[in-house]
């Protein structure tokens, strides 16, 4: 017989899902549903079509409709899926017409994703709080702009609130930032890699207030200002960038189980509590790698990964994800900012006794041309010596730095192999001293 | 009694272990010596003043005389050593005004580099064939360019060879590469990914002629032209790249013992066969982290680490050298390309059974301005699945993820776990699915 597979969402873990379930099974009849008018495109690259670097939100869409014609999927989207029956195996969806259908699966893989999370601030069912989440939603703030919009309010000092603040800078308007913590991206960096992201954010002309609440929406039907810390700020657009949360209404009406995260509670094959029904991406809980307990990252390059093993799993075959570090890595005017693994304040938390180190050094060859400035923590869990974080202010080649700490923290490096490590140079591309040795080092005198 | 430490040779290697000694040891009488004008300059830099990017050869001066004197260095430039005597645990020097003079040592440090080799070939007695080693070397080359040389031979494509060769071209020779082996970078990349790189360098009008030996210098006194592959090839300007050889005489002489790759024997502190001798940088051999054989690695790298550990242990203290893998990089125009640990060519010369996997991608998320090619070759031991080496050629963020696989085989990371690797991406800096990870997913449809 042929095995019916149902993937609610079609973006970054559902389209990959789907395509490894086809890959695998070549008869399955596959099924993807998404609410959203356009399926298979990247959310990641909305704050640059804001930002002008990409000149339309069309070009994000990474999966055409060719492809999903190619492997053969059959794509339902503006579709939305009202209630999962898992004794049934049934989803009940409800097409834009009004029309309502009742699906049966075999296997069913939930990629619901997540939204943009709004505290209940008084004032906070006002008309124009935007988020950005879909195209739709980058659509929104994008007629904004072009109607004028002079200045915007961004509540919330993460990923996805300085990328879309920056991008409004970039389209000229005055941009305010306000975060509750008293430093910006708290998720991603400790306080003193941060405060060198806020400097250059200063720098290129956007106001950042931190330790500051947002306590009210004010305005008529629509909000004009927000009070902040006692203080008014008036703006002609405001992002809620509070936060995401994970979708599980549907999981969660279904009875399939949560876990201490709020994510769906899923196994390494990506499998929930619940038989043939699968979690992946921003909805799905999995293990951190260093603390191993369960996460929400929220993260693309995990929701490809968990993506394609639900989908290689729900196609027969057998596949397992391994769990996370949060490596995560953003461009912000000229300077980029990486973590991986556990910041000092998280590792601090989670009750792992650690050491740093931190060097300033340069991109390059300090007599090469446009050699640019670079920082790199370490975060070395004190009794075994280990490398369990990592964080990278600097003007270029972040990522791979990440990427290669990464990789030291999944094979269990201590900071005493890292101060020896092989590395590769040229005066154009790197220091002769790697920076990431310098910090080992650093690490080193404290532990002499 | 205060220790008397002298090193032999005051560039990258030479000059970290004297500041390493310094640093372990606040009162020995520490004597650095050179034979050239210059101290503590960058060799690796030499191509990028002659290419222009560097505006004189004096900003590669790493190490300032203020930095000598500071660390009390007493740096005799000008010098040559004449012969080293162990048992009485003297060396012989001859000042630049013919003074010869005795220096007692308690450790010695011999850091005295390579040489660029030209094979004894019909004529290769006559003048004008450069070679680009030291100051001086570049010098020579950059007044020939001056007085109008219009165009250039490179005998030998190796990085040396070719880093020259992109700088004269830059300064608008017409330059052509003589290689006597099928491919360039020989030693560096595998035939498949140097291809790229020599379309590259064609692409920006250089002349690249592989399997043709030079057979002949052409011309009086002087060099005129070369025979070559049985042509004759006339140019302004030739430069020796056929490879460089660890300057061993002076040791030889002395008594101290070479290894299998002709550098000086040395142990995992750096010392050689004699007591309180020690070898480091491009005259020393050291082992390869995965054939577990001696090699010469040559690296700018390679020789400050190998620098600070004889210093700490000719200071008295405890270091140790763990062993290198060979990790190297460099830009040619636009393109950059590295190696870490074996080529494909290497692992089969060393009797290792591999495997590979190679992947086309890009620098960027595909909709992203300016996205860049990129392309990955692991290698892989087929036993253990282990990465044994890695090649990158690419337009952008080549280092680092060399770098990345560097640390992933210095921890014996399995293209398995490579291809279930963490890794970072955002729209500007990477593609979701990291290239790295698609080649280790290419390697393992291979062994499925």
């Amino acid at each position: 017989m042929v095995k019916r597979i149902i993937v609610i969402g079609a973006n970054a873990a559902g389209v990959e899902a789907a395509s490894a379930a086809r890959k695998k099974d070549h008869t399955a009849e596959i099924t993807l549903i998404t609410d959203e008018k356009t399926a298979g495109y990247s959310r990641c690259g909305l704050p640059f079509v804001i930002g002008g670097q990409i000149p339309s939100f069309k070009d994000l869409i990474v999966f055409s409709q060719a492809y999903f014609k190619m492997m053969k999927l059959n794509l339902k989207t503006e579709t939305r899926v009202t209630a999962i029956n898992t004794k049934d195996k049934t989803v009940t969806v409800v097409a834009k017409t009004g029309v309502t259908e009742t699906l049966q699966y075999d296997s069913l893989v939930i990629a619901t994703g997540a939204y943009a999370f709004t505290p209940p601030i008084k004032g906070s069912d006002k008309q124009g709080i935007h988020s950005l989440r879909t195209i739709e939603d980058g659509e929104h703030i994008l007629q904004a702009v072009n109607k004028g919009a002079k200045s915007a309010v961004i509540m919330g000092a993460g990923l996805i609130g300085l990328e879309t603040g920056v991008a409004l800078r970039e389209r000229g308007l005055k941009v305010t930032v306000v975060e509750m913590l008293p430093q910006i991206l708290p998720q991603m960096l400790d306080a003193d890699m941060a405060q060198i992201v806020k400097e250059h954010l200063e720098a290129h002309g956007m106001c950042i207030f931190t330790e500051k609440a947002v306590e009210e929406f004010l305005g008529e039907d629509k909000v004009l200002a927000i009070m902040a810390g006692g203080e008014k700020i008036a703006a002609d657009l405001f992002l809620s960038a509070f936060g995401v949360r994970a979708n599980t209404k549907l999981a969660v009406e279904a009875g399939i189980p949560l876990g201490e995260s709020k994510g769906i509670k899923t196994n390494a094959r990506m499998e929930t509590e619940v038989k043939d029904v699968y979690a992946i991406g921003d909805c799905a809980e999995t293990p951190h790698l260093i603390t191993h307990k369960p996460v929400c990252p929220q993260l693309g390059t995990v929701a490809v990964k968990q993506g394609r093993v639900a989908g290689i799993n729900a196609g027969g075959g057998y596949a397992i994800f391994p769990g996370v570090l949060g490596s995560a890595v953003t461009r912000l005017f000229d300077i980029e900012a990486g973590v991986t693994g556990l910041t000092e304040a998280a590792a601090k938390r989670a009750g792992i006794e650690v050491i740093t180190g931190v060097i300033s050094s340069k991109t390059r060859a300090a007599y090469y041309p446009n050699a640019l400035p670079i920082k790199v923590k370490l975060v070395i869990e004190r009794e075994s010596q280990r490398i369990v974080g990592a964080q990278i202010v600097g003007g270029e080649e972040v990522t791979q730095r990440i990427n290669a700490l990464s990789l030291a923290i999944q094979k269990g490096m201590t900071v005493r192999e890292l101060a020896k490590a092989d590395t590769a140079y040229a005066p154009p591309l790197n220091e002769t001293w790697e920076p990431m040795i310098l910090a080992a080092e650093m690490v080193l005198m404290k532990l002499r």
